[in-house]
């Protein structure tokens, strides 16, 4: 193909512009492999830097897979750097090692300790930028190894122009356009003799396949596929943010677990609805290991599940179908709960509960609070010795909630309330011998929090951080 | 693979249900070309009869392509059909003629011929459904196909198992599975010969690409596709749902016209800017012809866009930029209107107006109108003749419209108002010697309606539909 080679400079700086990859005053730093790629990156941003009034970095990472060749390569990316008159960063580190510690694949490694050398250096020298020398045909294997391996719109978009601080002037230009521009101005790029194996699926994909489908297919596919991604990109954009906003209503987290809202849940359509599942399993951290088989498992729970049933997703995590919700939360999470032990009120005093680190704090006082409620609650003082219990429930508890004539099961309240069943034995309870009294947080009964007299009990709960403040308000 | 066979009829009746693709007491055209995939279609809906309560009839169209052999298996169906004891339409159509005469592909016309064959059967037979038996293997091809010649997410979906009267109960299960059913009922199918051969992209695609991904990427690749297909399915669905609700805000039609509005344009998210567009090009039938390249250049358009650039589509369509629109007209859309004549006013009396089909009322009335405005409108009857116009706008012209001191030029405040210059000449005016005094269904100048007087001449603009209804009312 014949290129006008003033058009890459043309086509890179338009990318810059579109996308506002570069502020005037930016320090960029440069990942330079010495590839084809970073090479012509380095040469085509030297060459903008006065227009775009912004300064270079170049940094090079030696991943110690291949010795001596690979140190050469360092001095030569240091020699390249210094004679074009740029600063430049060399670094090793040990991939092989960080692989087998972190069980992961040299690929997966190799990444990883790049994204933390360039991230580390960017801090380093506060600079604003890191650019990488990805392109379109990049783009296009990335796009294609997606779609085979399994994903959704997030991976189909590909590889964007900008995400952070890490920008893709190239995106938009083909390796044939970079070979081209590099042999234009006499470039002379390393070549990482382990791109030619096929033992990595981009490999197989970049030296098998593509090569076919251009032949066989479409001889524009390049092209083709990076306008697809472009498209996608844009689309996944925006359900991504009707998806937060909505997230906003229906998810909240509440201690270890992550509550979906499944109010209204069938009007939700279905696309946001398996984004919104993908959010709350992702509480912990990436959504990775969700497959499309268990979000629908996870649909199907919300929908026709029963209250109480589990269902267990990788990355041990378990979610459990309340009334209301849907709770994500990791195997254990409930366990590691201390059972909630019994505690008998010292009457006037302090009485410590360690499973949630709280106190009730008991006084007898000649006026009333003044803004009784679920935290601070007040009875008459009879006089004689009370023999209340601070612990978890038990069967049979009754329950009299203000506004209710007579009692009720303390099983039907938490019915109503709809608290799942999970979380009713870590709900503590103020108990006289008869009945529940009052629901530190939650609820008082309709013999709390009236009647006149000459002194009064009040009794307050508080976290244990609180106390030194908030003691002497009682 | 092993498979347990009884699974493929549990499979195909879930996606049934899961889709709600039969309802009890429908009749079911099913479309059975006698290949395998129809095959075991027709005898899985035959065995699931009973408990789905619908009714089935057995459809095929010889497509004259290959003689006698196609006469054949029309027999063939006929007899599987009575045998079975299913009711059964056989049709032949001229499809190389077709081709011919339409200019479409073989395989195009193959599909109009079937489709038109298939709606038609189901209209007589007064039929719910058309089934037709797409598999998991057709849907990766699908997905394969659109992504390897440029297509965003309507494409990417693929096959859906449901649209408008078509159903397709095979789509999750696989051409493996369907081969397996055949054998395991001794279902002898007839193998279309043009499916060996490469020259289509899907047979390319099928025959050669399908095998080496399942060999050397992803054993599980049809599955893999028919997820991502799911997945894009719903996001696409919510894409259109929400683009045809932003398009009631932002697109009009107005006579040749289809109007996209720019009022506020750039906030709208890129996504929704891209499919506003598609929607407006797709004014007058499908979007096919207009592709990522276009639209961006609509964007730019519309952004930066100086007023009353054009910009030429494929299919002949223009976009024009206006103050506040992008007007997309099917080219000559403008020559075809006519050029406004000149029409002295009777008065009193009816003056048509043939370009618009519109009639000009003048009466001289005792009573002023009750509710004048734009369209109709009054004056004092000075008591001798007034040489009124109808006509369009003329260089010179000056116009005071209501409460506006002095007058200005006609220009300016078309200008003012934001009309197209391409549908200034267009505008209906009624003017005296001196000045514009009506722009009807518009605006109209401080010279009329006011001023007390015996009589008034009364003027009014009616569709020439409406005479009949309304001229008594004047």
């Amino acid at each position: 193909m014949v290129m006008d080679i003033s058009q890459f400079r043309v086509k890179v700086k338009e990318t810059i512009e579109q996308y506002n990859l570069i502020q005037s005053g930016d320090l960029v730093v440069v990942g330079v492999s010495g590839g084809p790629d970073s090479l012509a990156l380095l040469h085509v941003l030297k060459t903008l830097r006065p227009e775009l009034s912004c300064e270079l970095h170049v940094a090079h990472l030696d991943h110690s897979f291949r010795g001596k060749q690979a140190e050469e390569e360092a001095r030569w990316v240091k020699e390249l750097a210094t004679h074009w008159g740029l600063p430049v960063t060399i670094a090793k580190k040990d991939v092989p090692a960080l692989a087998r510690e972190k069980g992961l694949s040299p690929q997966e490694a190799g990444h990883l300790a790049r994204y933390e050398f360039l991230s580390g250096l960017l801090k380093q020298l506060g600079a604003q930028k890191i650019a990488l020398g990805h392109q379109a045909d990049d783009q296009a294997e990335t796009v294609l190894m997606h779609l085979f391996t399994g994903s959704g719109l997030e991976g189909l978009r590909g590889i964007v122009p900008v995400h952070g601080p890490i920008i893709r002037p190239l995106l938009y230009v083909t390796r044939e356009e970079i070979e081209e521009y590099c042999r234009a101005h006499a470039l002379e790029p390393r070549r990482d003799p382990s791109n030619e194996k096929d033992i990595y699926l981009r490999n197989k994909i970049r030296n098998r396949l593509m090569p076919w489908l251009l032949e066989n297919i479409n001889p524009n596919l390049i092209t083709t596929l990076n306008k697809t991604a472009q498209i996608l990109w844009a689309e996944e954009e925006y359900l991504e943010y009707v998806t937060k906003k909505k997230a906003k209503e229906y998810l909240a987290h509440e201690g270890d677990y992550e509550k979906l809202s499944l109010r209204r849940w069938e009007e939700i359509p279905l696309a946001l609805q398996r984004r919104l599942i993908r959010h709350a399993y992702s509480f912990r951290g990436a959504a990775q290991g969700l497959y499309f088989q268990h979000v629908e498992d996870i649909r199907e729970l919300a929908q026709r599940g029963q209250v109480g049933k589990l269902l267990h997703l990788p990355g041990k995590i378990i979610v459990e179908k309340t009334y209301d919700f849907l709770l994500f939360y990791k195997e254990g999470a409930k366990k590691q709960q201390k059972t909630l032990g019994s505690y008998p009120l010292k009457i006037p005093g302090r009485t410590h509960i360690p499973e949630t680190n709280q106190y009730i704090v008991a006084a007898i006082e000649r006026e009333k609070p003044q803004n009784p409620g679920n935290t601070v609650v007040y009875l008459p003082w009879p006089g004689q010795p009370l023999t209340y219990v601070a612990r978890a429930r038990r069967p049979g508890d009754r329950f009299s909630p203000k506004g209710l004539a007579g009692s009720k099961k303390l099983k039907d309240y938490f019915i109503e309330k709809k608290i799942p069943r999970g979380e009713r034995d870590q709900i503590l309870l103020v108990a006289s011998e008869k009945e529940v009294l009052w629901i530190p947080g939650r609820a008082v009964s309709n013999k709390l929090n009236s009647g006149e007299s000459e002194r009064y009990l009040v009794l307050q709960i508080l976290d244990a951080k609180d106390m030194t403040v908030k003691i002497k308000r009682v």
